[in-house]
C-alpha cells in the first residue's frame, strides 16, 4: 500500500462516509488528496507543454514562448483540444460497442426489452420498414455507419437528432462533425507539436467535438440501451453502502457500458448459477453498482430487481464499497474505474475482471468481451468469481452425503483443502449509510409520462414561478473543489432553495442521492414555491437522470420543452452545472452544453486560465458564437446566485 | 516579438548557420533554448500527470500515487501511449491524404507520373486488372479501406506489406493492428482518466501502433507519392542558404504532404503565371524546401529542375530561412512548422497560406487543400503572393505604354500606389551556407539500380567488411541534444570513421546534408575501409534518403537485404538511431523500429525514466519480444561504441 495511509482525509459531502473512510485500515483516493496537495501552477494553468523532446517548456513573463515559438495560448488551447478529443473518444468508443451490442443482438434475433424504444429510433431515423430485429440492425448501423465516416463527411443523424435551430446554427457557424471517430483523430492530430497553432480555430473545434459527442456519445448511447436494456421506470430505490448484502456473493460493477451485462445479468440469477453461489455457502449473486453503469443499471431497476442491490455510490465511493470487505468481485469495462481500487483488490483478495482492453487495470484478468461468446464468457466470470468468493469468505457447504462412495475420499481433501485456504476478510460494513427511498428510473419519457404525457404542466409551474427554472447539475465527482461532492452537493441545496428544480445525471448523482436529496422528504429543503410542487406531486426537488451519459436525456427534455415554447435553447430559464468535473469526458460533455448554447457552471477551472484567448472565448465571445459561456467559480452560494441571475434574465426576456 | 531576444542561442552543428543565427535582429528558437533551460523534473520523467481535475498529480518518494490511485507506471505508460498515439496519427493522417490525392488523380485521369511505382504497388497489392486509373484507384482504395477498418478487424495489407518472420513474429506475439484511424483512436481512449492503468499493456499497444504508422504512414506514403510525383533519382544538388535566389518570388514549403503541391509545383513554372512574377519585379517563382516536404522534393529534385530551388533547412532553420527576408511567402500543410515562426513572418511581411488546417498557424491564412478546386486554389495562391512580394520587396516594371489612354491616369496611380506602399526587406543573404553538390534521390529503387540492379555489391561489401554494417540516422532535428544537430551530425561522424555506412531520413538529414557529410568529398572522414568504397563509387559515406517517410524506405532496403540472406531484420549488422528525435511522431517512428526488432538509439529519452517497468520493456524486455532495443545515450562517441558493438554482435551471429 501507498505510503500515504495515515493522512488526513478529504473532506465529503456525505459525513457517514466520510468518518467511515477516515477509519479505514487502507488508503483511498481521499487520503492522497492531502499528499498531492502541493499543485504545479504551470499545469494549473495549462502553459506546460511537453509534446516535445526540447521540452518540458513552461511559459513565464520572462519566457513568453516555449522553444518552438508556442505562446501561451497555443500551448492551453493544444493541451485543450487533446483533453476534449480525448474525452469524445471515451464516449464515442462506448456508443460504438452499444450500437454494436445491438447489431449484434438484432442478428441472432436475441431479446428486443425496448420495443417502444426501438419505435422511437426508427422514428427519428426514418426507418418505416421490417420486423423488429431489421428494424434493430438498421439503427445500429446507422449509427456505426456516421461514426466512421472520414472527417470531411458530415455524419447523417446530426440533422435528425437536433432541434433545428441549433443544427442551424452550427450550420451557420461550420461546425457540422464530420464521422465522429475521424473527428477525435483530427483533434488528436492537430494539437500535435508544431501543427496548429490559432487558438480560436482549436477552441471552435472543441465545439465541433462537443456536438459528436452529446448526439452520439450522450443522447443515442441512452436510446440504444433503452432497446437492448429496457427502458426507466419511475420507482424508489435503496443507495449507498447499505445495498451490499454480505450474505450474497456481490460483485461491484463499473464503467459506462451496461450493454456488455446484458447476458451475464439475467445469467446470474438462474438456478444452476444460483446454486453455484450456494455451494460456496452464499444465498446467490447480487450486483452493487458503482459509476455510471451502476447509475444505469440503478435507471432500469425495475427490470433487474432480483440481481441488482442497488447503487452503492459513486467514483470516488468505490474504494469504500470495496473496504467493507463484502463485495468479492469487480467487474469493469470502463472508467471511471480508479487505479487506487487495485491495491484494495489485492489486499482483500477481490477478483478484477475487466470486460473491455481500454479499461484493463494492472493486476485485473482481462477477458474482453466478445458478443458471439457472451454465454460462455458468462459462466466462466460466474466460476471465477464464486472460486474468489471461496478463497475470501466461502464455506464449503453442499451436503455430500449421497455423493459416491469412490467420490468421497476427493470430496472431503477438496472441501477440506477450500476451507483450509479461505481467509475469512474482515465485514466492515455501515447498514445505515444512503438511504432506502431515493426516486430513480427518471428520463425524458418516464417523466413526461409522470407529467401526463405532456410537458405543459412543467411548463405552467415554470410560467407561473413556482418552477423559477431548471439546473442540471451534471457530471463527475472530484476530490478538490471542496472535498467529495461537497461542491455538487452544497449548491444543490442551494439551488432548490431559490425554487429552482434541479435536474441530475453522472457522478454528481451518486453523491446527491447518497445525501438523500432525492428522496421525497427533500422537498422540505427547497424553497417555499418549490416544496409545494414536490409535496404535491410527492417527488423529490432533485431529479436523477442517472449515468452522465443521460445528459443527453436532459437536452432531450429541454429541446421538447423548448420546442413547445417555440423558442431555441439558449432562450430558456436553464442552466448546467459540471460542479465537480473530473476528466477529460466531462470537457467534452461541456463542450456538448456550449454548443446547445447554455451556460455551463464549473467549480474548478479546466487547466485554460494561462491563456486570455482561451478564457475569453469560453467566458465571454462564446456567448456570440453559440449563446454558450463558462462560468467557474467555485463557492456554493456564489455559483447559485450567478445561474439564478441567468434564469431570471432568461425569464425576463421570455416575459415569464 | 518574444522578450528573450538578445538571448545566447544554442550550438548548431552547422557553424555557419550558428553564427548566422547568433547574429540576427530577431529572435529564433535557437535563442529560447535558454530561456527555457530550466527544465521540469517531473515533466522529464514523465510522472506528472492533468489528465483530470484533481490534478495535476506528481509522483514523489512521498506521493507514490496520484489521488486516484495510478502510480508512476500507470501515469508514465499513459502519458506515452497518447504520444504514440498522436504521433501516429500524425502519420496516418498524412498517407490518407496521399491516397486521397492518388485516387481523386485517378478519377480525373490526371498525371501518373511514376507508372513502374504503381505496377510495383500493384503487384504488392494482387491487383492485376484495369487500366492505369483503374490501378491507380484500387491502389489507393485498398489503402483508404485499410485506414477505415475498424479497430478489431485487421488491416488487410499489413501481410502484402509485411517481411514474412516479422508478420509471423507480430502475429505470435499478438500485435497485428486493426483499422490504422481506430488504433490511434483506441490508444488515445485507453490512456484516458481511469481507463487502462496497465504498464505492459499499454507499451505493447505502442508496438501495434508502430506497425501501422510504419507500414502506412512510412511505407506506403512514399510509394504512393512514387505514383504522383515521379521517382527518385539519383543526382547532386545544393542545399544551405545558398538555394534562396533572392531574384525570385520565394515560397518556402514545409509539411509533408508533398502531394498537395502537384498542381501548384506545375502551374508555377507556366508562362502566365512567371509573367505575373515578372510583372511585380521577379524573375519567376521559386520553391525552397524545407523540413519533410523539402527533403521529398529534393528526392524526387530531377523532376522538379526548373521550380525547384533545393533544400535549404530542416526544421530548426526554418526561422533562418525566413529571416534572410528573400522569402516572399510561407505555404504549410503540416508539421515541423515551427509557431517561431509567426512573428518573424509578421515582421518581414512573409505570407503564410496554410492548406491542411489541422496545421494552420495563428496569423496564417488557411486555404484547404481541396482536389477538385486545385487549378483555381494554385491561381489563388500566386495571386496572393505575388501581391505579397509587391508589398514587401515588388517594383511594378510593367511596360504600361501601350495602354489605352483612357486607362493611363488609372494604372499610374495603382503604380504609384504599389509603389508606395511596399517597403523594401532588408536582405541578409549568406550565399556561401551548405553546399552545391549533396547527393539526393536516393530510394530503395534508385540506390538499388546504382548497384547493378541487385543488392549483392552491398552485401558483399558488408560481408568482406569493407562496410561494417548499416546505421540508419533517422528522424528529427532537435535543439536539448547538444544543440541544433550536434548529435545527429557527430554520431553520423563517429559511425563512418567506423565504416558503418550510415543512412539518413527526416530533418536529421537537413542537418547531416548542410554539413557536407552528403558530398562525395566527406569520403575522407569515413573510415580506411569505407572510404576506399566511397572513393571507388563516387559517393558519400552517409546517403540521404529524404523526408522522415523514407524511414520506409530504409526498411525495404533492410528487409531486402534480409531476405537475400535468408535471416530476420533484428539478424542484421543494422542499428537505428533517432538521436535527435524531437516529436510524438518520431515515437512512432521508433515504436515500428521496435516492432521490427532492431536496435534504437536515442540520444534523449522519452519522458519515461519516471518508470521502472517502462524503462526495463523498452531497454530490455523488448530484446525478448521483438528483438529490438531502446538504448538512450547523449554522447556522440559513446553511442558510437556501443552501436558498434550492436553491429559486431549480429556479424558475429552471422559468422560474418
Amino acid at each position: 500500500m501507498n505510503n500515504c495511509f495515515g493522512c488526513n482525509t478529504c473532506k465529503s459531502a456525505d459525513k457517514p462516509l466520510e468518518e467511515f473512510i477516515a477509519n479505514l485500515p487502507m488508503e483511498t483516493s481521499h487520503h492522497r488528496v492531502e499528499s498531492q496537495s502541493t499543485k504545479c501552477n504551470f499545469g494549473l494553468q495549462g502553459v506546460c507543454c511537453r509534446l516535445c523532446s526540447n521540452g518540458p517548456c513552461r511559459i513565464t513573463p520572462d519566457a513568453p514562448r516555449g522553444i518552438c515559438g508556442a505562446n501561451a495560448d497555443t500551448i492551453v488551447t493544444r493541451n485543450f483540444l487533446r483533453a476534449v478529443a480525448a474525452g469524445s473518444g471515451c464516449y464515442i468508443h462506448v456508443v460504438e460497442n452499444t450500437a454494436l451490442n445491438l447489431k449484434n443482438t438484432a442478428l441472432v434475433k436475441g431479446k428486443i426489452k425496448g420495443e417502444r424504444a426501438l419505435e422511437r429510433l426508427c422514428s427519428i431515423f426514418g426507418i418505416t420498414s421490417g420486423d423488429l430485429y431489421e428494424k434493430a440492425e438498421k439503427v445500429a448501423d446507422a449509427v456505426l455507419s456516421d461514426l466512421y465516416k472520414p472527417e470531411y463527411v458530415k455524419m447523417e443523424l446530426v440533422e435528425k437528432l437536433s432541434y433545428k435551430p441549433r443544427f442551424d446554427k452550427w450550420k451557420e457557424l461550420g461546425i457540422l462533425p464530420g464521422g465522429a471517430k475521424s473527428e477525435v483523430f483530427k483533434g488528436v492530430v492537430k494539437c500535435s507539436t508544431n501543427l496548429n497553432s490559432d487558438p480560436v480555430d482549436m477552441l471552435i473545434d472543441c465545439l465541433r467535438l462537443g456536438i459528436s459527442t452529446g448526439l452520439y456519445g450522450l443522447v443515442l448511447t441512452n436510446l440504444l440501451n433503452d432497446v437492448l436494456l429496457g427502458e426507466p421506470e419511475l420507482r424508489t430505490a435503496p443507495v449507498g453502502l447499505r445495498v451490499i448484502d454480505p450474505d450474497y456473493i456481490n460483485i461491484m460493477i463499473t464503467g459506462h457500458q451496461h450493454s456488455m451485462f446484458v447476458d451475464l445479468q439475467e445469467r446470474l440469477i438462474q438456478p444452476d448459477a444460483v446454486a453455484k453461489a450456494k455451494a460456496a455457502g452464499a444465498k446467490g449473486f447480487k450486483l452493487v453498482g458503482c459509476t455510471c453503469v451502476g447509475q444505469d443499471l440503478q435507471l432500469r431497476g425495475s427490470h433487474y430487481k432480483e440481481v441488482f442491490n442497488g447503487h452503492a455510490g459513486n467514483n470516488y465511493t468505490s474504494e469504500a464499497i470495496l473496504a467493507t470487505g463484502a463485495i468479492d468481485a469487480v467487474l469493469s469495462e470502463f472508467n471511471c474505474t480508479l487505479p487506487g481500487i487495485e491495491p484494495i483488490c489485492e489486499e482483500l483478495k477481490i477478483k478484477q475482471i475487466c470486460l473491455d482492453s481500454v479499461a484493463k487495470k494492472a493486476n485485473a484478468e482481462i477477458m474482453e468481451f466478445d458478443f458471439a461468446k457472451r454465454e460462455q464468457q458468462s459462466n466462466e466470470i460466474i466460476d471465477k468469481i464464486v472460486g474468489a468468493y471461496i478463497l475470501r469468505r466461502g464455506k464449503i457447504n453442499v451436503d455430500f452425503s449421497n455423493a459416491d462412495k469412490e467420490w468421497k475420499p476427493l470430496i472431503d481433501m477438496l472441501v477440506g483443502a477450500y476451507n483450509s485456504i479461505h481467509q475469512d476478510v474482515n465485514l466492515n460494513l455501515m447498514p445505515e449509510h444512503g438511504n432506502d427511498h431515493t426516486l430513480t428510473g427518471v428520463s425524458e419519457v418516464s417523466l413526461k409520462e409522470f407529467l401526463g404525457g405532456k410537458w405543459k404542466p412543467l411548463i405552467d409551474l415554470i410560467v407561473a414561478g413556482d418552477i423559477k427554472g431548471i439546473a442540471g447539475v451534471v457530471g463527475c465527482s472530484n476530490l478538490t473543489a471542496g472535498g467529495h461532492d461537497v461542491l455538487s452537493v452544497e449548491l444543490t441545496k442551494e439551488l432548490i432553495a431559490k425554487d429552482i428544480l434541479v435536474l441530475t445525471a453522472g457522478c454528481s448523482s451518486g453523491g446527491i442521492e447518497n445525501c438523500g436529496l432525492m428522496t421525497p422528504e427533500a422537498a422540505k429543503l427547497a424553497g417555499p414555491k418549490l416544496r409545494a410542487v414536490c409535496e404535491k406531486l410527492g417527488i423529490p426537488p432533485v431529479l436523477n437522470f442517472g449515468p452522465c451519459l443521460a445528459i443527453g436525456r436532459l437536452e432531450i427534455v429541454a429541446t421538447e420543452i423548448a420546442e413547445e415554447l417555440g423558442v431555441d435553447l439558449p432562450q430558456l430559464p436553464l442552466v448546467l452545472s459540471a460542479a465537480q468535473w473530473l476528466e477529460e469526458q466531462a470537457l467534452a460533455d461541456g463542450a456538448y452544453g456550449l454548443a446547445l448554447g447554455l451556460p455551463l457552471h464549473l467549480g474548478l477551472p479546466p487547466f485554460i486560465t494561462g491563456s486570455k484567448v482561451a478564457v475569453k472565448v469560453l467566458t465571454e465571445d462564446m456567448k456570440q458564437l453559440t449563446g454558450g459561456q463558462v462560468i467557474i467559480n467555485p463557492d456554493a452560494k456564489e455559483s447559485a446566485d450567478i445561474l439564478e441571475k441567468i434564469i431570471m434574465e432568461k425569464r425576463s426576456a421570455l416575459n415569464i
